[in-house]
């Protein structure tokens, strides 16, 4: 019988995030800690643009803390680009032990998960998570070529153009604890529509939900905040249904990065944010701020990552998705 | 002051390999668990073999091993293709506790640290590293366009179709123990040659071994086998060069899994083997087996990695690149 949950003691000794235009002037804008009001950063290619957002944000961590480089024994870090260069040229010249990891949009998740449990275990003092993603860098890669005049399906979810980084340290360091974590399961039920990743996702993060409600023997109605990395309007709509079915009612606390970085009503994003950058700016700047102030006691992330290419799409493969689950507390 | 080296203590339960026609041609051709005549494991595309030969190398070690997946705590898994498919789909159906990781060709040893730290510390009790490249996938992704009639490099290496599987438990287990690791950093010396990354790599590689030497307080005449993921015979020579200029003799004990693979005179592969199934198929097929059997007592193993796109060398940036550390010991 393999275990699920992953028992952890660490803490947030800070966080920084970097975003774009578009994510300033959604509904979280003022809460980021810096923008960039044409989203290149001061860089001349839309991945360059990317890198530096990581390199900012983890720099914006660090000077909050007053650490530097040396500091940080090792660093967990990631992205969406082929072969994650936003990471690996973003963090160049760091000179930090570098572990890469790749979980699509999950990737804070994951790495948040990664980091703790190498400062529970007393492997590393201090470890860094990071992790972005940029709306033109994606769009080159993921989305072109554009049909001239071709229209977003309502389903489709915009990319966040964003990075977010998080310190972990000792558990007596940060007010905001990182309790436990649970991997998620490659989990794929037959969604090819990469329009959609909402719905492809949801069967992934449900399974880690169910898990972990299981193992764990809590209800939904335990924490003060259930969120999801970006499943959207559409996932997370999705993942409400199908959690019930399973008798798990998310109830008024569940919400989802991708819904509350944009407005939907005047920002045109349709079903909502996505990319590794879209939870870890939203965490970053929201809800870990918000346990520090104490108006929430304890936050469920799972982060939830669609693991296709865009050649395994056009080879007819359908999505496989991935939830990676981490539980803070502000005790 | 950071720290550099994790102290571990697993120990190796199984390995499993698959392997292409060209490896199975080589030096260590008998030695591979099993082999493809035709490199597509009976799958359509080359996406899908690339796949398969992961879950054909998960399959036998766990089947070495008497285990099945539910035995398995966590997978730690990762190749060289666009959002790590090779990995996400090759390991579907699982249902195992998934990490995706990034190390470019230093994926196994990536893998292998971190599965080892998680068993180290009692968080899991038996966990996968797992990793793959393929050389049709590889050749599609990162080489086409090629000219008609376009020739390879000298410096040049091919990209091994392989996949190796480690399942790592508790250091009572098996004989062979993995007792330290050390994650590399990101290193860019400026080589933007995309046809000779074992010099874009040896700098990385040569910065793990400098900081491991020089803190675990040994020499390179301490260890019966150096050896490191993919240099090749290019990247291999520039490593015991600048190696002696730190004042670090290599010796005769130092070889590359690169150089091993192939047969540089008859098999036409340049500068030797490399792709994330390098490494794998040779640690799992010749190294672990020769320790087991007592002819080899430890192994300094440096997985190298070269962490650039097609995309990013396109826009004229040179190669970061990456060297893991793991030390293997037959107590």
């Amino acid at each position: 019988m393999s275990k699920g949950i992953i028992k952890l003691n660490a803490s947030f000794v800070s966080t920084g995030n970097a975003v774009g235009k578009k994510e300033y002037e959604g509904p979280l804008g003022t809460r980021f800690d810096i923008h960039d009001k044409d989203d290149r950063f001061g860089q001349k290619t839309w991945e360059e643009a990317e890198s530096e957002s990581q390199r900012l944000a983890l720099n914006i961590a660090l000077k909050k803390a007053e650490l530097s480089f040396d500091d940080i024994d090792a660093i967990f870090a990631g992205d969406l680009l082929n072969q994650c260069v936003g990471s690996s040229y973003g963090l160049l010249g760091c000179m930090i032990p570098y572990f890469g990891i790749y979980g699509a949009c999950s990737t804070a998740g994951e790495g948040i998960m990664l980091a703790s449990t190498m400062v529970t275990h007393g492997v590393f003092d201090r470890v860094v998570a990071v992790t972005s993603s940029h709306n033109c860098s994606a769009e080159r890669q993921f989305r072109t070529p554009i049909e001239y005049g071709g229209q977003r399906t309502p389903t489709s979810q915009w990319t966040v153009t964003g990075s977010g980084a998080f310190i972990i340290g000792d558990h007596n360091i940060g007010n905001v604890k990182i309790k436990a974590g649970m991997p998620g399961r490659v989990i794929d039920k037959g969604v090819n529509d990469a329009n959609n990743m909402g719905a492809a996702m949801a069967p992934a993060v449900c399974d880690t939900f169910l898990r972990f409600f299981k193992e764990s023997g809590t209800m939904p109605s335990d924490y003060d905040l259930i969120i999801t990395g970006d499943l959207g309007y559409e996932g997370a709509a999705i993942l409400r249904d199908i959690m019930k079915i399973e008798g798990y009612n998310l109830g008024d606390n569940y919400t989802d990065c991708g819904i509350l970085i944009f407005d939907q009503a005047t920002q045109d994003t349709h079903a909502g944010g996505s990319g590794c950058g879209c939870s870890a700016s939203v965490i970053s700047s929201y809800v870990i701020p918000e346990m520090e102030k104490g108006n929430i006691k304890n936050t469920l992330f799972v982060a939830s990552g669609a693991m296709m290419s865009p050649d395994s799409i056009k080879q007819g493969k359908s999505i496989p998705a991935i939830g990676h689950l981490v539980l803070f507390e502000n005790e």
